[in-house]
């Protein structure tokens, strides 16, 4: 079926259904963002196969709204199958709820599957359809229609050991509970799967690149609740578990279990991690208080202890090494013109972060782009779909890997030829925007939406800008996208000692140029004064900085110093782990930019 | 009696009347900054007379917050009374209404005037006090213990000039009624003192400082209604209302007027402009559906006209002249050796401004601080606590003026002998936190808790810091501060086209040292590209800033350009307005810097 098709098949299902508009959002049960494949359903009908996107559907319209990163990407996977494409945040842009709430009729009904919708999405659709007396139905419209739709995955689960994790899940329960307490609650219903994995030490492979398993869970006053596929748990999980005071259930009796409930609790959810059909099912147990608050699980996950920083920090070396080795495999090829495809830097660069010592894979698909492909900035080349590299432009290269001491994302961004000037004064402008952040020492108590601007600057007094967000947090040996911090104008979580994120500001024009630098910095005590508690950033990702494409002139005597000193620390830290070739490029890489 | 003398009749009053506690918040019926002096009733139970602070009192405890522009004046000032002092954003230090729930018993009663006290605070107050059920009770303890009380103002008011107002009051009136539109509203009531001002371009002298007359206004959605006492009004301007289409009614009446609203209107008012005694009046007329919102007139006189602009650089060109009369005359008095106190400087200040065309007086008192005073941000010296300029250190001078073609507000810090390397730093650091500010550009949306950060950075990087926003919004022939636009970390108002701000940074160390340097800025397009339309600011604050303690090796590249930049705009503006001696010291004290 085209695209087209699909579309006009789920508009004869939603007459027969009763419903005027139909949503299919980018989500599952748990609100995850990346998906299991049962779930990328906005995926299968629209064709557009990004990481956030959300589909709408009228009786005669369609429309999918995605962010800045994927407007070229979704641009050119909707063409031709009649889909509107909308720019959230351009302006003049609808949001979904006001799109709808225009083009559905008055009295109108709108479906959706409940138990992949967030109450915060349907707060927003009541919100918006109130006018208009617009309703909901909780109606499955895309089971039917999908045909050989991939099957709910049960991967083997495993226990994340103590030594990497720092804390047992009977220490983390008592923490939620205390932070409940907070909350004015004394029970919880945790559906995200990072929770989970972080909460019980639980990790699988149910969804690519993300170690977690489909599980929901609930916390009562004295007792625990893992909601699971049995049979994915080895006996010594299992006991492990148990151990811990955790009482494990099959997945498919989280709503009887909600329903069943005897004991009178306040129970506190996430209206953004929670779905619609389990705050009904709360909401409708008497002895439940359903209760809406801020998830003190992603906080105090967040938050990594020293034995996840020590942890990481290992990673963060091994990774290093893969990248090394990885640009040295590259340099090697095209000083011999042997030919090189994005494809090949794919497999060149998993090959390396596969061979060291408890990588359990990648974090995410490695974005091997090259020239204008690096403009979009979530591209991943195919078999059919990629570019041969030749001795020009830049090669842009995002990935990460997951091991058993942590999960890593870095970018970096070779120069294959001799950089021009306009290659060298953006590249330039990226490493500068980099620095900046990096360096930026804050007061303790500021969120990221008023940290951003701090790398922004550069890209702004010439009128220039990256439309995402300047990074993000990872999760321990979970997500690479995981908060709750973030560097975005939005994000309003303070940043706390012991909070990692991503630096990562970039220059994407379309069609002609992508660069992007990326560390992932540790959020660390700077000093204390009678001012108050101040906090800064240390780089926890190890592999040099291409300079190739530096303009050291338009650096300042700081950023010149953080660039060579940041060098410096990467030798020191890679060298044990290198032979005597490996760790003569590596010097040569680290070489001292002069101003 | 002393402060504890009058704590102490407040809790026998309080006893008689039933109540455990009492608010005596800063405020008047119009939710003002600035009050007229009948209602600074903090001030006379206190004894601090800051701009902001907020008096709770329980049976057996007295605490006073402020914030930390005050701390060092509400500590001086409240010694030895009792009275707690409670520094507002300091870590561990409780807000009001979580003091009051602690500190008063479950089930008590917590009285305060509902007629100044905004329904914001008295919703933080419900949910505060909520677990341990105590109530409100509306009721005014002040008077009968306030001897001597002044008397309610009623100065005469009268109407800003279109040549200046740029709007006739029913231009504004169709804006705000299509403003409300937008809210789905078609009535408001008007409390605030500024809007009204700005609505019918009526003025008054009824807050010190404050070019305002005591009045309400009611918007209907075909009438409009002005609430003052009519004496204070000539006749030329009840006919100038009259014929905008506005009907006078007296003061007192603006109860019963909501209170007999014969048609059906919607009628929005903002949480923290509007009492609680107003909210309900316009609560128990069944014809009235009171809607919470954000105030319209706010953003609407917030963005200057182009009238509005041409008069304020005007004015801004007249006080330019003032403070450059004032500069040489200080500077001749301390060359000879007459000797010179803060409170000399004050009527300096006052006379040069005085002088100035169209000038109806200072915006607010002039803060004329000398060495360690400076320390204190909104010092004033008295005839009685004042200090004498030495031909060292810095003297620092905020002030401002009235004119009928708008408000100013200047800050130049004056370095009186040959400044000691730390207070070239200290000066050189708060100058390039000014320029870092003023030469800010970014993505239109943007409000000041995106950009605050942007002048705070190279503070930080030292583990400096300044206890308030970096600067603030001015009125027009109006309150010096004026929003809805602010520069601070929780300003959530976007920056548009044509609003103005003040560029304030500055260094205070208690006991030590106080520097700052304040320009005005106007907001204005920058350049629109690809990446959307970015905005940059404009100083139009016309006053060298004084170089002597400039340190321009500590100074980049660009922000010498900066200095250099605006010293020659200086030049050339001021020049037609000197005469010959005057205009030799300005060139000296404008010659470019050298890096």
């Amino acid at each position: 079926m085209t695209t087209a098709e699909k579309i006009k098949k789920l508009q004869e299902s939603m007459k027969h259904a009763g419903v005027d508009g139909y949503l299919i959002p980018s989500s599952d049960p748990h609100m995850s963002e990346y998906l299991p494949t049962h779930y990328e359903a906005r995926s299968w009908f629209s064709g557009f196969n990004g990481s956030a996107g959300t589909l709408a559907v009228t009786a005669d319209k369609a429309a999918l709204w995605t962010d800045g990163r994927y407007f070229i990407q979704a641009e050119n996977q909707i063409k031709g199958s009649g889909i509107i494409l909308m720019r959230m945040k351009e302006p003049g842009v609808p949001t979904v709820e006001e799109w709808l709430s225009a083009e559905l009729p008055s009295d109108g009904v709108m479906g959706m599957d409940g138990m992949i919708t967030s109450m915060e999405n349907i707060s927003l659709f009541e919100k918006a359809f109130q006018q208009k007396r617009i309703t909901l139905k909780d109606v499955d419209l895309v089971t039917p229609i999908w045909e050989g739709r991939p099957a709910l995955p049960a991967t083997d689960a495993w226990i994340l050991d103590q030594k990497y994790a720092g804390k047992t899940p009977s220490e983390k329960l008592t923490l939620v509970r205390s932070a409940l307490q907070k909350e004015a609650a004394d029970a919880m219903l945790v559906s995200r799967l990072d929770d989970n994995a972080w909460l019980l030490n639980l990790r699988a492979s149910d969804i690519e690149f993300n170690p977690f398993a489909m599980s929901f869970c609930m916390i009562l006053p004295k007792d625990a609740f893992l909601f699971i596929d049995e049979n994915r748990l080895p006996e010594s999980a299992r006991n492990y578990l148990t151990g811990e005071g955790v009482t494990i259930r099959p997945y498919t009796e989280i709503i009887p279990a909600i329903q069943s409930i005897r004991e009178t609790v306040t129970m506190l959810y996430e209206a953004s991690g929670t779905s619609y059909t389990l705050c009904e099912a709360m909401k409708s147990n008497p002895k439940i208080t359903a209760k809406k608050g801020t998830d003190p699980i992603q906080l105090l996950k967040g938050v990594k202890n020293e034995t996840e920083l020590s942890s990481m920090k290992n990673a963060h070396i091994k990774d290093g090494v893969a990248m090394v080795r990885f640009a040295i495999e590259l340099e090697e090829k095209m000083a011999n013109h042997i030919p090189v495809s994005e494809v090949d830097v794919d497999e060149m660069m998993r090959r390396h972060r596969l061979e060291q010592e408890n990588c359990l894979g990648e974090s995410f698909g490695t974005i091997a782009a090259y020239g204008a492909n690096a403009a979009m900035m979530h591209y991943h080349p195919t078999k059919e779909n990629h570019s041969i590299l030749e001795e020009k432009g830049f090669l842009l290269v995002d990935c990460g890997g997951q091991y058993l001491d942590g999960t890593t994302d870095i970018t970096r961004t070779y120069a294959l030829g001799e950089p021009t000037e306009e290659e060298k004064d953006y590249y330039t402008l990226v490493l500068r925007s980099h620095i900046r952040m990096a360096r930026t020492v804050f007061k303790a108590g500021l969120p990221g939406k008023n940290l951003d601007i701090a790398a922004r600057e550069p890209f702004w007094e010439r009128g220039l800008d990256y439309r995402c967000g300047t990074g993000h947090g990872v999760g321990f040996v979970g997500g690479v996208h995981e908060g709750p911090q973030s560097l975005n104008d939005r994000n309003t979580t303070p940043f706390e000692e012991g909070m990692t994120i991503t630096d990562e500001p970039g220059i994407y024009e379309e069609g002609k140029i992508g660069i992007r630098i990326e560390n992932e910095l540790v959020c660390k005590k700077a000093f204390e004064t009678e001012y108050g508690k101040f906090l800064c950033f240390e780089p926890i990702t190890y592999c040099p900085i291409d300079t190739k494409a530096v303009d050291a002139s338009k650096l300042s005597w700081e950023e010149v110093q953080w660039l060579n000193d940041y060098h410096e620390m990467v030798l020191q830290t890679l060298t044990p782990y290198l032979n005597e070739k490996e760790l003569s490029w590596l010097a040569k890489a680290c070489a001292p930019v002069v101003k």
